[in-house]
């Protein structure tokens, strides 16, 4: 049936105007794109009633000031990677990534249907009185560019890299000299040799800043970033203050958002990749003792932590234990499939 | 800002009730909860007013004629599998799945950031009055149960086998002796030995159905479903005759729950697979020969179809160029993180 009387609810229905502050230049259409997906799907979802306008990284707030501005009530929302926050807490980066830590779906599993994303809530993100929500994600990243080979774990020794958060705590282990820069300085850097390496995002973002000019070795996988999740941060008395009918709104756009940055991602770095192969770029793969010695690091870091932090230990177990079931299944079938079916096709042939 | 002011745009949305038919029985809270979430997600974004009502299978028709109802307006809306009509057209596998096709990020990324969804729309559902939207996501599937072992090519001679879609004509092929059963039929028809393997999804819901106590081998992985999308169906005047609010409100809705779905069977397998295993399942892998033989087999297919089949051809170059790629960046990158990281959790720790 349809019936046209109007509905008393909808007409209560606020008009409200937030503002998201995010960690990402305007120039990165799927990170920065995931912020404006958010505010499109909201203004859609409500006949443009309730807007939210995203602003880039050091429009209002510094990019990594995202968490520190939700939370003081300064803007209502952000857009951001927990894991640049691990200085305020360690166990932010299970919002995120850790090294050696789950791929994209299964992150998604854990926070969606495994119970993560309540326990981080719970647990982590009121410390700040914010929430969070995961709203897009890169996929798994690349390993970065580097100006020489880095062919076992001794080159590594005194490699200038830049490399933040858990990634660079582990790589110091390995004896790296860890720098720390913002996404606009890593290019000058290396081509003038400050430093040697430096990683990012993958090849459809890296192909924009043109490391590939300065750098022609880039290197698979990013072990420190199997996944990315990026999140929208809520001010918990600014949500507890949406209509019922606006908090869902929010919560199946950056739902939607979430994995429409996903199929950007993966949509868009093949072509990029093979762009950035057609200009001099030599695709190269950790070796095992780098990975092995890398996980060893890693894992050392963590127990350490689970010793040390009482919110880390909280978050760990649990998380730990869907990582481990998720690998298991995902290594008896669908690794199978895949191990048969994608080295098939030549990187040549792209 | 806030005023309370009511808005003439949302007075006018009309109430709506809808019904959607569906393949499935409600027993499998992962795939009919796909068309739940829809139906749940619609109501909470328009506050109620438009009311989507999901039916099992067979409640106002059978499982396997949704498409027909929607195209004949039977029913406004439907939630199916589209490869269970490639009797109607071959190229409707592609919304769905195809052996050695692509995974369950790559089919998604093609249909909402490669312009899938747009080809398939124009090309093929418009043939029937339709449109579809991905609503749903099985991951890549289980190779199914088999009472005794099939270790290699000359052991599937014969075998009798519930298998459908193009998954049973690349059988028939290698010799398999292919039956079709509804989803009920399939376990007496195994307890009596009537077929001597069935497939049907992957642990949570195979486990559902009992196979484990009359067929203790469980191969990995599907080669003919490395994902299965499930779709909404809309009747394209039903469609049109929405308002652009409540379009939104089913596209953003669809999307939510496609990766809901996903995200169920990824932490509903793992401790299925796990419980299945407890019960004496062994679990195996399909030899080299095998999958080989199929994959061949399955191309001789498309390559036959393009040739014969215009609506294929329409769809297959564009799509077989998207895998292409998606396969090769996966093997330079996420397969490599994959390979060392997943096998390291053996299943017995599960």
């Amino acid at each position: 049936g349809l019936t046209m009387a109007p509905l008393a609810g909808a007409a209560n229905l606020p008009r409200l105007r937030w503002r998201m502050v995010t960690s990402w230049p305007n120039s990165l259409d799927t990170i920065y794109g995931g912020a404006e997906d958010v505010a499109k799907y909201v203004s859609q979802l409500t006949g443009g009633r309730f807007r939210i306008r995203p602003y880039a990284g050091g429009e209002l707030v510094g990019g990594l000031q995202v968490l520190d501005a939700v939370s003081a009530d300064t803007v209502e929302m952000g857009h951001t990677a927990s894991y640049y926050y691990i200085g305020k807490s360690p166990a932010l980066a299970f919002d995120c990534t850790v090294p050696f830590g789950m791929t994209t779906r299964q992150q998604n599993a854990w926070q969606m249907q495994g119970g993560g994303n309540e326990l981080l809530n719970k647990e982590v993100f009121s410390q700040f009185g914010i929430m969070s929500l995961p709203a897009g994600n890169t996929g798994v990243q690349m390993g970065g560019w580097f100006r020489k080979p880095v062919p076992d774990l001794k080159s590594l020794q005194g490699l200038k890299m830049r490399i933040p958060g858990f990634g660079g705590k582990v790589m110091a282990k390995l004896g790296v000299n860890v720098q720390t820069l913002a996404g606009a300085e890593i290019y000058p850097a290396l081509e003038r040799g400050v430093i040697d390496a430096a990683e990012f995002v993958g090849p459809y973002d890296d192909q924009k800043l043109g490391f590939y000019q300065v750098a022609k070795y880039y290197y698979a996988p990013s072990w420190w970033e199997p996944n990315a999740q990026l999140s929208v941060y809520i001010n918990n008395k600014r949500w507890a203050s949406l209509p019922r009918q606006y908090q869902d709104a929010l919560r199946i756009a950056c739902a939607a958002a979430n994995w429409n940055m996903v199929a950007k991602y993966d949509a868009k770095n093949p072509p990029a990749l093979k762009s950035l192969m057609s200009k001099g770029v030599k695709l190269e793969k950790f070796s095992n003792d780098i990975m092995t010695a890398a996980q060893k690091a890693a894992f050392e870091i963590y127990d350490g932590l689970n010793q040390t932090d009482p919110t880390w230990r909280k978050i760990y177990g649990e998380w730990l234990k869907f990582r481990n079931m998720e690998f298991a299944w995902a290594a008896a079938d669908q690794l199978v499939y895949e191990s048969f079916a994608f080295p098939q096709v030549p990187l040549k042939d792209l």
